[in-house]
Parts: C-alpha cells; structure tokens; sequence
C-alpha cells in the first residue's frame, strides 16, 4: 500500500525503477536512498567537489510574463519541455521547489502539473513526499519555542518582546492562525505576546534551505538567524539562543533533494519550496549543481523561478545564481493568449471562479493590446544578461490566428518562439520548443552569457530597492518612515551589503494587481522592510500581503479521501 | 548523508540490513519497504488475513510499578529482554511506541533506550522517522482549520463556538501554545476564539492511527471524531465538516508500522505514540498483529504499555486487546530498587534533579517499606487475567541485599522475580529474565489465560469509571456536576458502550502525586470528562493535566548539533 501501485509484482521491481531513473539523471546508484518505492533522496555524496567545472550542462530557467490569478503554466511547460528534450534525444533533468500541501486542500487539489505534464507518484508529490517540509515547520517552531521559553525564563538577552519578528509556521491553510496571542493562562504557560503563524513555505528556514550551498553552509545560515532586538538595540540571532545546532540536525535530511520523475519517465529533484512574494520562489542550489554535475556534455538542466521574470527570474539571477555561481543559457518565458488578452485591460479575472466569456471568443486583436507586458518582460530578461525563448502554452480554447500573433509580436522583438502543448501532447508537443531551446543553448554556448545582476553588493539599500523598481517601469520609490529608519539600522549593522528582495503583486509589473499592461508613472510604495539575514536578504514590502493563506467555503479537502480497498488516494487531481 | 554512517560500502549493504532484519521477524521481502538505509516500512499485505490464527506467537506485555519522576526503565529492559530471548536461542521481536520529538529538545535530548538497551539508527529513532508523527499533526490541524473556516463560512452546520473541543497539535515543547485565541485581525482573518495546541501524542488521531486495525477501520474512525456540538446540542463530527477522507489520505502512509532495530540487532516496530495520560500509552495494533504474524510458533511479541499497571496495562488490557483480540501470556512487571525506596515515603524526587543522596545508601529495609506498591501491582495484574514476572531493572548504585529484597518479596506473592541490566550489559544481562518469562509463557501455553476486562461494555459510565477506581484502590468516585451531566449526555447520545479511560497522576495508584505505596482511604475526584469518538473512549480528567510541555530553562536542544563534516548528529543522548 506504500505509494500508488497496489500490483505486487510490480512494486518489486521499483528499486529498478528509481536507479534507472537516477542512471538517466547521471547519478550514481550508490548515492541513490529509496524513501519509498518510487522516490529517493540523492545523498549529498552526488554534489560536484570544490572546483568541480559544471560548465558541460545547458542550464535554462522557465520564467513567464506577469500572470493571471491562474498561473500560466510555466511548470507545465517546464515539464513538457523536459519531455520534449528527451523525446527529440537530448539529455535532461528538471529541478522545480516542492509545492505546499496546505493549498491542496483549499483550491488546488493537487499539486505537480497536470494531463501529460505531470509528476510522479501523484499521491506523494502531492503529500509528505519525504517530510522535507515537516522538517521546516519543525526546525522553524523549535526555534520558536526557544525564543518563547528564553522570555519566560528571566530573558538574560534582554530581548525586547514586541521586537520579536519570528512567527510560526505550518503546512496548512489557516486563516485563523495570521493574528494570535499566546501565552495566556497562568504564570507556568510563558509570557502572553501577540504573535503569528505563516505558512511553511514562507519560513524564512525555506529559504536557507534552498540557497544552502552544503551543510556547513546550512549551519552558518541558521546561526546567522536574526529573531528580533535587545533593549538595547542590538541583533538577537538563533546562535544567541543556541538554537541553530538543533534546527540543523532537524533539517539534515532534509538538504537531500529528492528524486521523483515525471509522467515520460524524465527524472526529477523535487527539492525545498521558498514563498515566490517574500522569499526566493526558487528551488535549491544543491539540487540545480547535483543535477548539473549529472548531465553529459550538452545536457539540459532546466529549473523554473516563481510568477513572472519581473519577480522570479531577478531573485533567480540576483540571489540564487549568486549563491549557485551557476549561469544559465537560455530563459524560457512562458505567456499564454489568456494572459495577454488579460494585459488587454479589458478583462477582471477573479481565482476561483471561471474565465470571462467574452475571453474565449477568437481575438488576434486583444491579444496584441497585450503585447506590452510580454515586450517589458522580454526586456528584462536581457537586461539580466539572458537570451529569451518565448513559449506560447496554448489552452484548448485557444485559436490558430491568436497563437500566431503572439509568434508574430515575439520574432518582431527578435526574440525565438514556440507554440507548446505540454498538458494535453505532453513531450510530442513539445518538441518545436525544445528545438527552440536547443538552438538558443547552442547559440549561448559560443559566448556564454555574462549574467548581469541589477546592482552591486556595495550599493546602498536604497539604491538597490531603486534599481528593481527601475527595472519594473517605476518612476521611484516612496518608503514609510519605518521603512527608512530600519534600512539605516541594517546599514549600520552591517546588514547593508544584503542583496534586496521586492514583495509585491505579481499580477503586475506594478504594485498594483490592477495594472495590467506595462505600467508607466508609478511609484514603488515600500510600506516596512523586514531582514532575512540567515537567508541573506533585505526584503521590501509594497501593497498587503498574504503570508497564510485561507480554505475556500468547498474546500479541494472535501473531495479527497482513499479507497480502502486499494489505497489508492482519490481526487488529488 | 543519509541516516548515520558515512562510510560508503557499508552504506551499500544497508538494503540487505533490511532485509535481514526483516526476515529474523519474519517478514517477507516484497513488504519491506526502505524510508532511507536503515529504516524500513512494512506494507499492509504483511497482515494476517481474516480469521488467520495467531496464537502461535507468545504475547508478553511490559509493564511497572508506580514509577518515579525518573521512569523505572520499561523501554530499556523491554529492549533488553528481547535481546535476552534472542541470546538464548528464541525468536523475538519488540514493539514499541515512537517517542515524541518535542521532548528530545526539552529535558530528554533523546529518545529510544540508552547504553546497551538502544534502538539504531538513533538519529532517525530520535528525529522525524518517517514523519508518521507530523503526518498525525497535518490530519489533526487540518480538521482544526476546516472547523474554523466553516465557523468563517457562515456555520452552516450551526456549531456552537465555545463548545469545540477540537485543539490544534504539534510535535514541539511550547508552553505559550497551551492557552491562545485564534482568529484575531480583519474580518478576514476569522472566527475570534480561545483555542490551544497540544503536543502531537495527545491528539485523538494519534490514538486511532493506533488502534486502527486496517485502512477501514482507520478511515471509519476518523468520521466518527466528535469535535463539537450544534446550537440544538448535537455532536458534530468529522465525517459531518467533510475532513475524515482528506485526514485518511494524510494518514495512509503513517499507518504502516516502522523497522528498525536494537543495537544487537533484534527486530523492532515502532510505530504510533498515543500519550500514557489521556489516550492509550500502547504502540499500534497493526504492528502487533503483523508481529505475531511473522513469528514462528513459539516466537515471542514484546510490547510496552505507558505508565504503571494500573494506568498502562489497564487500557492495554480494556481498549488496545479489545480491539486486537490478541492475548497475552505473561505480563513483565518492571520494579527498581530506587522505585521501591521512593514508595517507602522517605524521598520526595523531582525530575530534572538528582536522585536525594540518602537513596544511594544500602537499605534493603526502605525497599521492604515500599513493598506494598509492587504487591498492588501484582493483584492488579493478575486481576486483569494475567500472570505477572517481576523484573528489577537493576541501577549501577543498587545493592546485591537490597536486589534480593525485591526478589523475596516477589516470590512471596508467589510471582517469578529476575534481576536484569539491560543498559550495562545487553541481551546477556537480560538471560535469567528472558528464561522467566519462557517459564511464565509455557505455563500458560497449557492453559490459554483469558483476559478479564475490567467491566462489561453493557455497564454505564460511572459503573466503568468505578471499576477502575476501585482496581486502584479507591473507595468511591466524586464527580464534579458538569462532569455528571456531561456522562448523562453521553449516554443519551448512544456513546455509553464505549470504554472508559481515566487520566490521573502516574505518580501515584491515587489521584495524588504525593501519595506513595498503595494509598488506601481516598476517592477519585473526576474534574472533567471528554469523548474520543473516533478513538472509542470516553475520558475522565482526574487532577491537573498538561497535554502540553515546556522548555526547561536550558533545553537539551542547546546541546544538539550536527557534525558537518560527517553528517553525525551531536548530543541526541
């Protein structure tokens, strides 16, 4: 009953099946530690020595243009694509973050594509996989507890509580849980404060985890840690309260990245699952490197970076690549005729409910009073120093003139483009693509593409904060007064050298999600700025912010349940 | 990386560790399945089938006397004993409940034996497992968060706010999560409620994951979870909110039991971890019935009940063989000579300090003086159907004259006694035990002992409530008004044939700590009581009751780390 398959004879043959899927990720067996019958974690063994060249692999990020409260399918795409390499006799590997588990009860019902562009198994892709975010949630409330417990006993840090901006965290989708207090009761049961708790994605624990360049490195990011401030100003961190070295035995295993593979049989590492607003929405560097060092000469890394190249792909280049030291090829931009029609601003699509009518019906027209957002993005993935490959994900109830226009206004900007069909052809639609892609590598690999991070680590915060605004079309940034006063405690603690991350909307290229398009003459309002100093950034909020999200009234939980008699696990999709 | 060693080829041979550990519990190959290198799960179809015999296995229950604050060394001498039964030839194999994690970084700073009496791999053992414990943790909160949502949603169910008993878990030492309120911000943010969390064991999932006797079983009792009453003053359950499938699915994995092993390498489940005060104490049914499977006719099933006998072999006896229909034939009835001086009145011991210096001094007449406790426990468990083999776990400060105390005493009830030290000396420490109880099993081999629940299901509450009190020596139970009333609900509501299950002290065979020996002159004062719909119990609250630890001020968790260069984990005892 582990896993999917109740077929015995079958089942004895998985530890086949996940060494033959590692053999095709170029990993050695002996690295190769089943968790399951269909999925492993790749021992740390698997990653390149110091000095190691990973150069021989094409590394591609799948980003998108600014998408519509229902996603573009840039991991569709990501999944098909990797199909679609291998189907055409290429090489290739994906790495993508692990998906929560708490929206799968809400909206979702699932998570890790869809149709023929899909994960494998469903049921564990979908649940647990292997506990990595249980690991978080568990290494985060320790230190929670121990922040709590350091308050209650006598406070020898002089922590000032109301500075204490570590919350909790859980897997579940809580509205109730965004504003609590705790400690009530008597004196025994701690010392009452208003606190929080965010989803696990969204801790900042996440994050370290998938920008941990290997275990030495993991320990260091969580002692570095800062919880909050002494009375007297100074920087309380989880090596202060000795707690760094319990989170990181409890995250051990969970650095490991784990093997999964997708519905064509192409492997896949599945690995750590930062927020994509106030963390990196990336997967883990040990993952892309693994991977990397895996890939004959010419082979394919792909990994794709949270909501649109705005957003996803700048924190890719400016944190996660300077972290990895890795430079990718090629970026796909993934852009669908609803999105464009969507930047038409003549639409209001809401999560949740249905598509506007009036969408579906044929129209070249509002597609191309679109095109300014996925020209602005096609901008900004060369003002990274990336060449785009434009891929159109097209829908069912899309039409041949409207695909066309999109190829139209994508070759006009002298940028590759393919029309793909990863959920309903998987890799077979997808091999014009992969050969676009293949083309865009072979092109990037004769003079490797110098990455171009949009400020210097000795820029002062400000200046980094204005230059992604730049980036987005903003005309400047305002900050609240808090926000300026805590910039320049960071600055004067040293903090200042911290590369910058910008929580917005990624509806628009604005901090607004009405603004469709490619906004001009706006600001930046930069509302608080919080510090991730284990992770290794400043982070700036623009516009409210959901770190916990709600269940709807049907929650997706209602329709999910087991068949008792196989075990099999009903309505994750 | 993975699991403990870092050395390679060893590291290669772990899959036959597996399997060979399965195959000396005798567990076929195609149900092990590997969660890492040296932790297994046994897949359901390793269940006897329906009406498959079982009585080939000798059942042997551990159990104590009163303990101290301390523990007498159930856990290590039932490790020891298996690794005794082993050394003399038999086929043995152990389950055990999975320890919590909070507590490892509390006072504890391990989990699963010590010295020669241990559970491998420890890290593992120690930390996570296979995450069956924050499996129990997602299906609770997430019956927590659709409670909340559907209170935010309009209610249609019309559930009565403040009549939801339905806490939220996790597997951390928090006491500021004891008492809370939930809901507080915007309209958004939900319900405004006082809430708490408790520690995951104390979740009645846990209790049931245990108790489940299939996937059916599991899923019929997640429906029937009572976590509330309407406005007209009905109960509310799971199964009613739509949450009992998707708590199911969370739960598939976690109800297969777990290998691992002793450090001599005998076969060990361990698997579920209900709390010793208000659930059950006892590891799982699944694990017990795939035990007595496997073994060979005159194998032995080692397993632990919680606490002393009054409290742990009770319930093992009234709710976990109730629902098993599995048999015991002896019962091992753990003593120490601390133990006994501490029932003498003398001492007063506190956990977290040392024992009092005058305890160390030789004394076999302070032993004597606490003998009334050990002969307390031997009428109970012969009262329960069962032939009891003391075991005095021997501590490296006891005296020769004070073991031989034990052992007069014991033989004067007409019980078989045998000195045993499993944490200094292993399996060959434990062989004069291991040949006790064999004496003990054959005996009633002869003549299959019939267990005597302590009441009839047919008997109302209170007549159940007093059964038990009267087992510990009470002359009569007082219950507190809105308990009454509550137990009259109950039986209205047609919850009256379910067990009962009474949370007092483990300190005392009385409602009070203080009171050692066998008190007599008392009445049991029943505070509160609660149903465990799913678990299929009522409960009785008898004192205070902490279903949620603390930190001490310097957690054991300051003292773990983790070896970067080797991967090791430091400090986990």
């Amino acid at each position: 009953m582990s896993d999917s398959a109740p077929d015995r004879s079958q089942a004895l043959n998985r530890g086949d099946l996940l060494q033959d899927l590692a053999s095709r990720a170029g990993i050695a067996a002996e690295h190769v530690v089943p968790y399951g019958r269909e999925v492993a974690k790749i021992d740390l063994g698997a990653l390149p020595g110091a000095g190691e060249d990973q150069a021989g692999a094409n590394y591609v990020v799948i980003t998108a243009i600014t998408p519509t409260p229902f996603g573009e399918g840039k991991t569709t795409t990501a999944i098909g694509l990797a199909q679609g390499l291998v189907s055409i006799g290429e090489q290739a590997v994906l790495t993508l973050r692990q998906g929560a588990m708490g929206p799968t009860f809400g909206i979702k019902g699932g998570a890790g594509g869809a149709g023929r562009a899909q994960l494998l198994p469903v049921d564990r892709v979908g649940l647990h996989l292997t506990g990595d975010f249980h690991a978080v949630t568990a290494a985060h409330n320790l230190l929670s507890a121990i922040i709590d417990n350091h308050l209650h006993h006598g406070n020898a840090l002089d922590i000032e509580e109301r500075s204490v901006t570590w919350p909790r965290v859980l897997d579940v989708n809580d509205r109730a849980l965004r504003h609590i207090v705790t400690g009530l009761g008597a004196k025994a049961d701690g010392v009452t404060r208003q606190a929080s708790f965010d989803i696990t994605p969204a801790s900042e624990v996440m994050v370290i985890l998938s920008l941990a360049t290997d275990l030495a490195d993991l320990r260091q990011r969580l002692g570095r840690i800062v919880v909050g401030r002494t009375r007297q100003g100074g920087w309380v961190t989880a090596e202060d309260l000795g707690a760094a070295g319990a989170m990181c035995a409890l995250l051990r295993q969970a650095l490991e990245p784990n093997l999964v593979r997708t519905g064509e049989g192409v492997p896949v590492l599945l690995h750590t699952g930062p927020f994509g607003n106030i963390a990196t929405g990336c997967s883990s560097v040990i993952a892309d490197r693994l991977a990397a060092r895996g890939m004959r000469q010419g082979g394919y890394v792909l990994t794709e970076a949270g909501f649109g190249a705005d957003m996803g792909l700048e924190r890719f280049v400016d944190l996660k690549c300077a972290v990895s030291q890795m430079h990718p090829r090629a970026a796909v931009l993934v852009v669908s005729v609803r999105a464009l029609k969507a930047h038409s601003g003549r639409y209001r699509l809401v999560s949740g409910k249905d598509l506007p009518e009036g969408m579906l019906a044929e129209s070249p027209q509002e597609v191309r009073e679109g095109a300014d957002n996925l020209l602005k993005h096609l901008q900004i993935v060369r003002g990274l120093g990336l060449s785009p490959v434009v891929a159109i994900n097209v829908f069912p109830t899309d039409h041949p003139s409207e695909i066309a226009e999109i190829e139209a206004i994508a070759r006009q900007a002298g940028a590759r483009a393919a029309a793909c069909h990863p959920v309903a052809q998987g890799g077979a639609g997808c091999q014009d693509l992969a050969r676009a892609v293949v083309e865009a590598c072979q092109e990037a690999s004769g003079a490797p593409a110098a990455l171009q991070p949009l400020y210097r680590p000795q820029d002062d915060l400000r200046t980094k904060i204005g230059s992604i605004a730049a980036m987005y079309g903003a005309d400047g940034v305002d900050y609240t007064p808090a926000a300026t006063r805590l910039l320049e405690d960071y600055e004067a603690a040293g903090y200042g050298d911290l590369p910058v991350l910008v929580a917005k909307t990624p509806l628009s290229l604005s901090a607004e999600p009405g603004l469709k398009g490619a906004p001009t003459g706006w600001r930046l309002p930069v509302r608080e700025v919080r510090l991730a100093a284990g992770a290794g950034y400043v982070y700036a909020i623009c516009g409210s912010l959901s770190t916990m999200p709600g269940l709807p009234s049907r929650p997706a939980a209602e329709r999910i349940d087991v068949d008792i008699e196989t075990g099999e696990i009903l309505g994750l999709r």
